[in-house]
Formats: structure tokens, sequence, C-alpha cells
């Protein structure tokens, strides 16, 4: 789903993160795959906040139910409508938070009545000619419901000529570009699909004799399920009483999974691709102590995204790590803006120094990534006026200096610091003693790699290195606002 | 204020904690009282998350605006009503989640009119005998509006004969047992007490030319403002615009201040009686590893109240210190629960085993205490389903044993597990390999002192030792619950 | 209760009516005491749409609910809190729509613990001295919770040292003045009050063995209940499981019921002290029409309250009645204004001409009262601009100019057209051609007087002749408004 | 809209009234079209309480605005989003209450983005090929976003491969069965449409140089704005900066207005096809005097649809007229029914019985249909518990014996009680003294024909004649449910 987006704290400027613009969660074949699902949804929270939905078959009827919030403030059981999504096969979708008024209609997953029966969809990714695909079906006299590339791929379904479903859903993937991960429902089958690169995640699991489709393993956990495993790239599953069927949608290349899944988008406890997140953050932690440690008296994480970098840049570089920074989880929806005479500027909402920890040390930031730059700035300053004699700032991640086309909402690369200043002028800009980000073969050699693979990359890292891996359409990168009405 | 209160998440057995129930927090001219209180309330939110309220005066009127939720909810950028606050002095409270349906007159601060003005209180701590002069009030004609024991306060104010309204309060507070930390507004003063002991805390700070009163010094961060002292125990201190006067409305006697508020209740970055609350932490951790070590791979926190005791005892210790449990911060209000069979009974909503890396180690968790032990044996359940060799379960309090009549939430002494069950028997019902609580000797040598004085100890410990500091009042304790209709 | 208010509608300027200020109803003896509640409040919505409540006691616990809004928004079948009502006894208000924001607080019934128990109690009309009364309480440390006068009611019957809460109640009434009709709930009693002089109704009625008090007997119909009497000036009624007693608060005097219950408030299948309010207000216009007939071709009637008047009138002088104005029943909360450019000047929201009967005609408009005029100048020019060849307009009731000090919500002298200017300029001002009131002894002849008794005369008719039954208190005339912070 | 629908309150069953389906408007030039449209839309309310829109278009840009209740809850002058609507052209759509939760996605006017730009439309009326063609267009690849007939006509725009707008909405329309006035937006111009017979009304107005397009006149007068002509069957009017243009859709035939306007659907001040609708009920009363005169004492009206019915028979008969029955326009949602113990069962909730006028009386009750015989003989009951001699009833419309096909929601035949029983029995069912419906030759002559033409009648009156003039689809018969998922 296309969209520009902002977080709703508009103090610690955002945080200053990338942002995941969605997670899928599927189920087939348990009587209570609609709690199932809430469940999944929940622990998906992470990768959306904005809305939520859930679409369920009952063996006779579809149900659904689609709300602004968070997934416990539209699923949860003190609400009755629990109840009337009672179903052995569900379908869920978690929305990232977007600017402006958020409309009921872009929720998903959409259901909808094609010439087969129900069909229901939800998607995580983002189409590359979702613009061209949709002014050509509009041209021939489709309506669009919707602001979202997601609806595109439904027309395309609508008006397969095949026969089977799953024939109709491959035509119209036949047709996009982009990246996507896909849970859909029909009426005796969940589906699952992943694009032909792999970049976004899904993954199969099961409980019982039910089987299972995410984005991400915490959200077998949260439910006891087994991982059984990732879905491949191009590879279309089909789950139903007889349990799972594969298909291919494409021929098999090499994968290009987002790099950005492991440094900040999913969840610590998450494997993803055998991987564990957490692991992979503490060897990326691990080699930037390699690549540029330096004498100080603390290593001290930004919370809460740079702790797991942090801690394995303290056990390889032998330097104490403490909590210097205290987050403050209470989340403010609008910050509350004093006038600088009343309130110092150097404060920020969410995180506070701790004090009698810094006083008088020599400390290294550790912090997963800089996209603008702002917040940086703010806590290596709060970290000096709680009297830290020196700072520097570690990133577990290579400078990010291009957008993502494939479902990460990114500011313009006018907006990106390091696509526009050097390392030096960063370093000045966020006031820091020091700072180093991590390299890029450094990146790949802490994922197990000997090195990148200049040809054809083992990860999509297009955000570092500007090699995309599906190109980007025309009509997407200077029309992405048109997207939406 | 006396509740019985529960957690507004289900799972995870109310993460097993005791809970504070309230926070309080005034400024005296600043030209924007009100924005500055909204930011403390935000600072002090994890003292009591059910409502809030702020009452300001603008030199002509006073303001008042209570709501259900968070400050965030109610006191943002958005809303209009913050305009509709703006005053020069202000003072505010977050009121502890409770039971059953909120009632919008029990939120804090109350604003009432008497003799001599306008007269606006709010309130952290619980009074004693509240219901014995409660009743005395309602015999002789008083109309009690709230089912709270700080209005008992209002009226005996209202009752007293003295001019001066510091003289009417001191009246009041004299006839009053109990613990309490109180700010109240009236037109050209705001006042700060706290009770003869210093069970619950205030502290006094400034910014700029503006007096602020809050329960902990991370308000004053929130703000930029520093800290001058800690109230002292039976101090009154009036602000106003010739600055800070100071009363005593009782003879100086050995305080009494909560051990609870560093284990637990008080914000890591908070420093209280000039001791951080997050070293304090450390240090028990680091006594806990002294009195109980054992050998292991490694040092676990149960998220997030037993991190930094996690942190102190894997530096004493000398053991690896791994987040092996992830917490999801986004909550849910109310728990949907599978049945059995379609969900793995061990697996918790909030949080998950990091299997990749507790699998075949063997582990001690810290946490900062147990109360009921539920949260505990589902912790140590899931460790294993991840792979742990052993679980090591290591407390830094020592067992609680009694209710508090102080202020704090705590269950019946049936479902206190210590209260109930030998250490054996406790650490046979959460299955843990072995478990050991810091000693009280321990746990006040952690706190910097030779010993605890058995005659008149340095702190409030009564939930460990029952050695309560106010005579509980008989009403009181039979019929808690009759005060709250 | 003593508001300043303003109709919630703000174009055809408030209809130009006065305005009841409540309505109370009160059952005890039947299993569903709220259920006739809900329907009684509802039968008397047009005393009081702003706001409604309840209280109830099942025999163990008073339960209570208040809300903004209509009866049928907050008492309904569907509404969960219906079952939580479920008592034998109930007593019930309907709050007037007032201006600026309203306050829950502020909600009737009021309920409050007192040294003998649980008190609510609810109160049509308004006290001539409650700024003194409640200045003296608060100087004397009594606490107020609301801003209404009823509430210093509920102060001096808490102050009271009698011990039966009916001698506390008749005590605490001996130091009121005013008009008022009070409906009030102790644990085994449902008492009813009507003030010395009855300017306000209240009726005694019975379904099967419980017994009612209702403001008028539109109420009873509602349930089936039959009618029993009205209660007397200065008489309370006690009503218990014996049966109905009845005291005396005050010696009999002659009583000085409102004229302008009949005239407007009342609903027009209501009968009050044995008088039909409909029959009443057809001979109200066959009074006109005898006293200022003129010769047409139609009599047309100001719906809806000129309606019954215009039809006495028009069977009393032969002239034919027609509905030559049409009332929309669909209510806008506020009126949206388009500019004079876009829209013509002379339209009403409410009201619109039915010109294929008016043109041509000279007609006869009948309406109940004018008080600032602005709705007659209105219909006049929409009269006109429908054809009408000439209008004559005919007001049931003598020019209103004084304002009521008993719960009725009249304009400042100042906006009472009829304080302010002369039959001929009030004529000129409404631009119609004739004008006529009926006189003050015609309405006493009408009410079946054989005039108005100069000395002591029959009913309060301050608002027309301005004297006024009880004296109003110099603070209250000049202070309602602080009456309301 | 073909839904199945009950009213929102429960007593007096239903008013046992027909119920209207849409209102529709439309403005072309104005500055403030938005205004416009939210008055003209408030003055038809009385076709559609359940919901309520308007798109309008600003020269730039459309906007929209939709939503459940009044029109006054959702456009007035303290919506922020009334400026956010601002244009100079608009259409607007009110909606009848159905059964179930009402769904967002059906309220109209619908906005969709079509391959010649944006398009909006609205509807009253019902198309009786509505689900033949829905079918066909999903199984050709079409995606329906409602559950509404209305989406099938954008879709076959949609396809449409003419260039112009409205030869796009001609080719559309012809595919098309059933009754319906439409009104479209475009960029530049404004479209209505009344189908070929002409069943539903729709009438062009003119104020200052915007020309408007209404279900009624009476939101002319709303607004100030002059009648121009009522729109011919078969008419399509294009309005935009040049003026209206008229074009056909279909040959001239012999128009079939519904004759149930007349009766019951329009407001009394309305005018269609030049007829007074107050006028054609006094008349039809009249003619029902002729035709079933009987001695009485009192003409009593069953309000408010049989009062101007009831004033024509009292006109004709020399009766005298009397409010014999007042009716309470407040309204209950949901209806609290007190057990037949607590509460008379003949009450009823909107009406109520003025028997100090009927006791004793032989009265002629007049109403203006019945449906299914509930109200009346509840109200007949009502009539005689208040002391009524004998009831007559009198019936301004002949039996309703068939259902609607063309926008109005009628119960099943079943549920007619004229469907079902002779005369004597629906006499002995209401159990009145004699009952007489107007024949359909009366009514047809108090419409102003000499008699029914009975090849081709002068109206649509297959509800009282099963007379057709648009074959109902088989589908539509059988299935009407399935229209609405």
């Amino acid at each position: 789903m296309s969209k520009i987006s902002t977080h709703p704290f508009e103090d610690d400027t955002l945080d200053d993160k990338l942002s995941e613009e969605c997670a899928v969660f599927g189920v087939f074949g348990s009587s209570e795959a609609h709690l199932l699902t809430a469940l999944g949804l929940h622990a998906l929270q992470h990768r959306g906040q904005e809305a939520t939905g859930m679409v369920t078959f009952d063996g006779n009827q579809f149900h659904a139910k689609r709300g602004l919030g968070h997934v416990s403030e539209n699923f949860n059981a003190s609400s009755m409508q629990m109840d009337e999504l009672a179903g052995h096969a569900a379908i869920g979708h978690n929305r990232y938070s977007t600017t402006g008024q958020s409309e009921i209609r872009n929720i998903q997953p959409f259901l909808t009545e094609l010439a087969f029966g129900e069909f229901a969809i939800a998607h995580n990714g983002n189409l590359t000619n979702a613009e061209r695909v949709r002014r050509s079906l509009v041209d021939t006299g489709s309506l669009f419901q919707s602001t979202t590339d997601t609806e595109a791929i439904i027309h395309l379904v609508a008006r397969s000529r095949r026969s089977k479903p799953e024939e109709r859903i491959k035509e119209a993937l036949l047709q996009i570009e982009g990246a996507y991960a896909l849970v859909a429902l029909i009426d005796d089958m969940l589906i699952g699909v992943r694009d032909p690169l792999g970049v976004r995640p899904l993954i199969l699991g099961k409980i019982n004799h039910s089987y299972l489709l995410t984005s991400e393993t915490c959200a077998l956990d949260i439910i006891g399920a087994s991982y059984i495993r990732d879905i491949d790239p191009g590879e279309m599953v089909l789950i139903d009483q007889n349990g799972v069927t594969s298909l291919r949608i494409s021929e098999i290349v090499k994968s290009r999974f987002c790099i950005f899944e492991y440094i900040y988008f999913s969840r610590p406890d998450s494997v993803i691709e055998k991987k564990s997140v957490y692991n992979a953050r503490k060897m990326i932690g691990a080699e930037l102590a390699r690549e540029s440690d330096i004498s100080a008296d603390l290593v001290i994480p930004v919370p809460d995204s740079g702790v797991p970098a942090a801690l394995g840049y303290a056990q390889q570089s032998g330097i104490k790590f403490e909590f210097g920074i205290i987050r403050n989880h209470y989340v403010g929806r609008t910050f509350i803006q004093p006038s600088q005479d009343a309130r110092s500027s150097s404060v920020m909402m969410k995180h506070n120094a701790n004090s009698e920890i810094i006083s008088g040390k020599d400390i290294i930031l550790v912090d997963d990534s800089i996209v603008r730059g702002t917040t940086s700035r703010k806590i290596v300053k709060m970290m000096r006026e709680a009297g830290a004699k020196s700072v520097h700032m570690r990133i577990a991640s290579p400078p990010t200096i291009n957008p993502c086309f494939y479902g990460v909402d990114t500011p313009n690369k006018a907006n990106l610091i390091a696509a526009q200043h050097s390392l030096e002028e960063i370093r000045d800009e966020i006031e820091a003693d020091s700072l180093a980000f991590i390299s890029i073969d450094g990146l790949y050699r802490a994922m197990g790699e000997h090195s990148r693979d200049k040809d054809t990359p083992q990860y999509c890292d297009a955000c570092f290195t500007g090699d995309y891996p599906i190109a980007p359409s025309r009509n997407f990168i200077s029309g992405s606002k048109n997207n939406d009405r």
C-alpha cells in the first residue's frame, strides 16, 4: 500500500525510523480461526498501528470487521463482535498509520463478490505498476472503491476468464510488478503468495490440524503454533482440508529479501529464513564494534530498537553495557509544546537521560539507523546535558540514502540526512564526538555472508545501495501521492 | 485512595505486580502552567493510568478538566480544551486503574468553593482513618460527592474556623492519619504537604522563576526543570509569588519512606531522596547475586521491571546478560482466550521467549518481586518450552507477605503466595529449579545501610515485615470496600 | 433550577416561547418502577429536553443513572442499564435545555448519603432565596457539588437534627422560599411535596397497588394509571407500603397555580386541578373571538401550540379553520444560515406556508403568546408572501411583560416585546393588519372564573400582571447567573 | 433501493404506515450549493431518516460526506465539515431507515472515478431488474461495493463506450427497468432523470441564477426558491452554466405517477404536478364523507397523517372537528415494555386519548390508510377506554392489498390486513362499530378525474389494484432479500 506516512507522535521527530507498512495473517481449519487471528494480529501490531481487519468464513457465510486503531481495540473478549466473526478460516491485516484522515474503505482485508463467489484478500508490500494498471482498468469500466494498490489485484482477478480461483489469482499477479506477501480466502481455501523475489516475508506454521500464514514467527509463538517453513519467493500455497498444495507463479530466481527486516522492522523474537532477528542484531552490533571500536566507559543503547545491537557491541568490545536512556512507554497522541521560555528545548517526550549513570562518562551510543538525524541530535544533546564527557554514535546499519518502493514508508531523499551529507557533516549535525555506520560489507558479514554479491546481492538493500531489484515505475515515483485521493 | 484494583490486561495474570495508586504534580508562576502540568503528568503516567485531571488558575478563574484514560488522551495539542485551561498555576493528578465502572466524580483534583474561595486538591496515598472521619462528617450534615478518602480532607478544611487557608489545611490534617503527598491550589498559592512519616514521595523543583511539586523527578526532566529538594516528612510548603515558605504540620520524627518505590513503583530514571532508582535496583541485583549466586549460562531479566536488577546481578556474577524474553508493548484491553484445544496454554500475551538464545542453556531469571506467583509460573514454563536446561529464579525483593495500607493496591493476604507458602512450596509452585529472594537485611545493605534498624526501620517495609509505621484503622481493614460505593 | 436558557433550534427565533424548566415523576410499590418511570418521563419530555435522570431502590441498594439528551436516548429497551436500574421504587426528572456546556453534576435526581441513609431528590420549580441560603451554608462548611438551587435543600436536610427524614425535609423547606414540586426517595418511602402556594403542579395517581407522583396526568395515561388527586399546596405526602399519608408543611392559604401551564406549558391531553388543558385552550380561543373578532376567510393556527385556541376561535366565530402553516417536526440542532444572496430571508426552518390555502385570503392567525415577537414577524411576512390579502394576529394570552422567578425561563424584560412597546407598536413591528391579545379578565373568564380577584388572584399571573405571590429575592434578581459557575 | 424495513419505534406497531424510501436534491450555480442542499435535505427529511449524504464540486475538487442519522446531525452550522463541503454544485440524498446494522457503504450519493472523471449519483426509486443486471456485471468482472440497486447504474455508465457522460447515462438507463428519480453530478454539470412512467417525483426550481432539482416543492420553500416545473417522465435535464437542456431517454407515454404520494408520502405543503397535497387530502376526506357518511358527534383525526382528510371530512359532513388524540412528538428509539401486570396494555407510546373531549361521544376516526391494522385496533380500543360511545373508522385510501416494487417499503402480502380479510373481518379485527375505505373511483374523483381509466390508469395505484405499470422481475419478487447481503 502506497502512502506517505508520519508517526502518531510528533515529538522526538518520529523516533527517526523507517516504518513497515503492514502485516498479514491467515488460518485454515481451526474452530477458533477468528480468535487465533486476533492473537496473531496482536503479535504483529508493530507492523501497522493505524487500522486492523479480519475476514472469516464459517462454512456458510463470510464475516468481516475492520476498524481504525489497534488490534486490541477492535478484537477483544468484551467485543460482541468476536462471536459474529466465529469461523474455521480467517485472514487478517494490520495497516500502518498514515497521514490525514484515515478511511474505512482503505482498511484490509477486502471482501468482494466475484463470479465464482466471495473473495477476501490482504496484502503487505507495494505494487510498482499499480497506477498504470489502475488507469487501464478504470478506462475500461472498473469502479475502484479504495485508494489502495491492492484493489487493482482484485479487479484483475475479477476480470480473469480462468475458472479456478487460484488460476485467476496467478493470471492477475502476472500483470503486477512489485513486492507483496498476500493472503486470500475463498469459501474452501486459504491462499498465500509471495512475490517472485521474496522481498516481503511470509511464513507457514501449524497448530494441531490447522495451518497458518503469517508475516513473522512471533505470531506463531503467541498461539503456541510451530514453524514449518518460509513460503518461497514466487510460490503460491493453497491450504484446504486436504492440507497444503504448492504452486509456482514465477520461475525460481535468487531471492532478494528485505535486509531492513533484520535491522529494524521485525520483532527481535522472530526468526526469518531460519535466522533469529535478535541474534542478527547482536551480530551487527558486534561487527560494528570490530569495524569502529573506540575507547569509552559505557555502551548505551538508544531504546528500544538499538538494544540488541548495543548488547552485541558491548559483548564484543568488553565495554560495560548500561541503560543510560529510559524510555517512557506511554505514548502521547499529539505533542504538547510549551514555548521555549517555559520549557528547556533539549528535553524529549519519550526518552529521558539516566543522569546518575552517564554523568562524567565517555559513552558509546548505539542505534539501529539514522533517517533524518533529528532524534540523534536531540539524544546526543541530552547525553551531554546529563553530564557525558564524550558521546560516540555507532549505527547498526549503513547510511540510508534511497527511498523504498516495496512497502516501506521512506521520507523523500531530500529528508534522508545521509543522502544529503557526508559522514563528517552528519557527525557535526548531530554534534557527536565521533560517528560510524557499519559498512555494507560488514552488514553482510554480520548476516553470515562472506561478502555482498555485487551482481545479484543476497538481499534487497536498495535503501543503502540504490540497487533496486524491481524497476520502480515512472508513474509511481513521480505520482505516488495521486494514488490516494 | 482506597480501591481494590485489577489490571486492564487479564492475561499474564496482572504481571503479578503491586500497583502504586497515584501521582501528583503542581506548578506556580509559569505562564504555561497548564502545559507543564500536562507534560509532568505524562512523565508520571506509570503511577496511574485510569484517569487524569488538572485544575488551573489564570488570575481570575479556576479551570478544571478531568477524564478517564491516559494523560495524552485528555491533554494534548489537538484538544481544544488546553487553551481553556491556560493559567499561571496548576495542579494535576493521575489516578490508578480500578475495578468496575470508573466514575468521573472520583477523578482528582477536586475543586470546590469554600468560604474563603475556590480550593483544589489532589492526593497520593491513603488515609487510614478515613471511614471514621467520613462517618462523623456525614452524621453532622456534610454531603460527600465522591467515594474517595481525599474528600474527607476537603470537608475538614471547609469546617475549620481558622481564617488562613494554610491553617485550615493544617487543622484538617491533624485529624487525619495515614500516608499522603498532597498538592493544593487556592487563588494565590500552591501548597504541598507530605505526611509526618514521609511514606509517599513529594519533590520540589524549579524552572526559570516557577516552582514545581511532583511525585518523582522524571517529571522535572521532561520539562527541563531542576531538582531542588525532597519535601520533608511533616512539612507544608506554601508557594506564591514571593517564593517558597515552609511550615511544619507535625514534629520531626525519623522518616519511613516506602522502600517499594525503589524496588518497583518509581521510574528507573527518577532520583528519590538523592538515590537513583536505577542504581538502587542494580545494587539490589548485585546483592542478590552475592547472597544467592549459582552457576549458569545466562542472566535473563523478566521485562521490563526486572531489567536493572538483572543487569546488576550479571555484572556482579560475571554471567552473560541476554534478553531471553521479549515483551510486546502493545497492550490488549481484554484478553481473548481461545480454548485449550485451539491454543497452547503456555503462551502469553505480552511476553515471548527468545528461543534462539535460551535453547539448551542454564538460565537465571531475575524479577523484582512475586506477588501471586502466577506470572512467574507461566514464565518458567515458557522458558522450559523454549529449551532452557534449567531455570533459576532470583527475586530482587524479600517475600511480600502483608497488605499495604498507605496507597498501594495489594491483594488479600490469601492471594499473596509468600504469605501462604514456604520458599520450597513457592519454588515447587512456579516449577523453578531453584528460587531465592533477597533477604531483608540484604535489601537494606543494597540501599546503603549497614543493616535494618529493627526498632525504627529506615524505611516503611511493612509489606515484607508487617511492621506498620501507622496503625491501620480497624474500620479500614475490615471495611475497605465500603469506602467505594 | 435557575438558568438562563435558549432553545436548541436557533432559527424561528426560539419559536418565541417561554419554557418550563423541569418535570418530576415517582413510583412506589411496583416491581417495574424503573420501567414505569422511564415511560412517565417520556410522556413528560416536553417539560425538559436537556437531560434526564432516574434513581431507584430495589430493597437493598439505590441505583442511579443520569444523562444528557432525551429520555428515549437514556432509558430504552436496548440500554443494558435498564436492568441495573430495576427496583420497586423510583423517582425521575427531566431537565430543561440550557445555554453553554451542560454538566452531568447538575442533572437530577441527586442521590447522596445522609446520616439516616441514602436520600434522592428531584425538583421542578425555583427557589427565590437559594443564593442566600447557599452562601450561608458554604460559609459554615458545606461543600456544594452542583450549581443548582436544589442542592441547598439537600444540605438543609443533611444539617437538620431531627431524626425522621420527613421532619428533616419539612425543617429544610421552612428555610426555603420559592416554587417547587419535589419528589424524594429514601429506602422505604417515596415523598412528594408542593410549595405552599402550589405554583408548580404535582399529581397523585395509582396503578394496581402502586402510587405515582407526576407533574402532569399525561404521564399517568402512558402507563394506564388512574388519576387520584392533585397534591395540595403546602402538602407533603409520604408513600410507603402502608399507602399514602398526608402532612402539611405550611398553613392552608389560597393557591396560586401558574396560569401559563394552561396556556402553553402543559400537554393538551393533561388535566390539571380537574380542568382539561385542551378545553381551557379552546375556551381561551373562544373568549378571544368574543373579545376581538374580525371578519376574515380563514382561522389559521400557528402550529403546534396555537392549534387548540385557533380551533376554539374558529368554532366560536364560525370562520373556517385551515392548516395554513405546516410544521416540520424534524428539528435541526444548529441552524445553517446561507447568506442573504443565496436564500430568501423570509423562509423558516420549521414552518412553511401552505400557499394553496392562503393565497388571496383574509386570515386570522392564532398563537398562544408573544414573547420577543421575532417569530410572529417572520410568520406574518411568510403569510403575505404566500399571498394572504390581510393578516390579523390574535394571541391567546395577555401581553407577557414580566419575568418569572418560579422555574420558568423568561428573557430579560428588555427582550419582552410587550414590556417595551404599546399594542400598536407591536402590531407595527410584526407587520400585522391587526393585533389583539386576550384581556386578563377574559383569560380568567375562559378559566371559568367570574373575573380576576384583584386582591388575591386565583392564579399566579405575575408574568402578565407583575403581581408576584412570593417576593423575589434581591440576590436572585440581580445575580441569577452567578448561580451557575 | 430495495430493503425490508422496520420503523425505529416499536410501539404503536410502526404507526402502521407504508414508507417512502428516499429523497434526492441537487443545485447548480450557487456559491452556497452545499448550504442550500443541507436545507433542502432537511425539508425532505420525512422521505428518509436513516442516513443522509452530500457530494459537492467546487470547480476543482469533489467533496463527499455521508452519515447515519438525520440531516441536522450531519450537516449543521457547528459541523466543521460544512466548510469542507463548500462548492457551487451539489447533490444530496436522504435514505430510509432499514433493519439491521446500517452500512456507510450503502449511503448515497455514490461518488466514483470513471474514465471521463468523477461521477456522483443519488437515486429515489427501485429497479426491478437490478438483480439480473448485477449478476451479469459481476460475472464479467465488475466489483460491487454496496448492496444497492443504484450501483448497477454506475457500472453500466462505467462500461459504456460513449464519450459524453449524458450519453453514457442514457445508454445505462436503457438497460434498466423500474422507477427512479435520479440526480447526478459531474464536474461541469448537474443531471436529473425521471423514469419513463414518472412514478417517482422530480421537480425543477430556481433561486437567483441557480437551478435546483428536488423530490418535493417543500424543499424549494425552505430556501425561498421558485417552482419551475415537474421534470417529465422519461426526461433527462442537463444543468450547467448555460442553463437547462432537456433530452428524452424514452418515448413519451402516459405517465403513472404514484398516487400514494398524495395520500401519505409527500408533505402536505408540497405541490406535485400542480396539485396541492393538502388540498388533495382534504378532497379525499370530503369524498369519503360523501361515500360513507354516518351520524356522529365528532370527527377525530388520527394524527398526524389523518388530519387533512379528517378536516375535509368534517367540512363536508358538517360534523364538529376535534383533536381527540394527542401525539407525543418525542420519539423513543426502542420501546420499553413493562409487563402486563405493571402497565395497562391499551396504552400507546406516541398517542394519547384526549378523554375530556371523547367521553360520551359518537366519534368518526379518520386515518389515511390501514396497512397491518395493528395501530387501528389499539386506537379504537383507546377511544373506547376514553369513553367513546361508538367508534366509526373511515380510511382515506382504498384497501392496500399489494406490495410496491417501485421504491416503497411494503410488508409481505401476508401482513397486509386488507389482502387477507374482508371489510367486515377487518372491522371486527379493529373492533370498530363501522369501517369504510374510500372507493378506488372515489379516490380518482377526489383527484379531479371523472373516474379511473381502467386501460391505462392516470396514476400508479398497483398497491390497491395490482395493476403494475412495470412488470416486476421474477428474481426481484422471490429474491428481494438477496439484494442486500
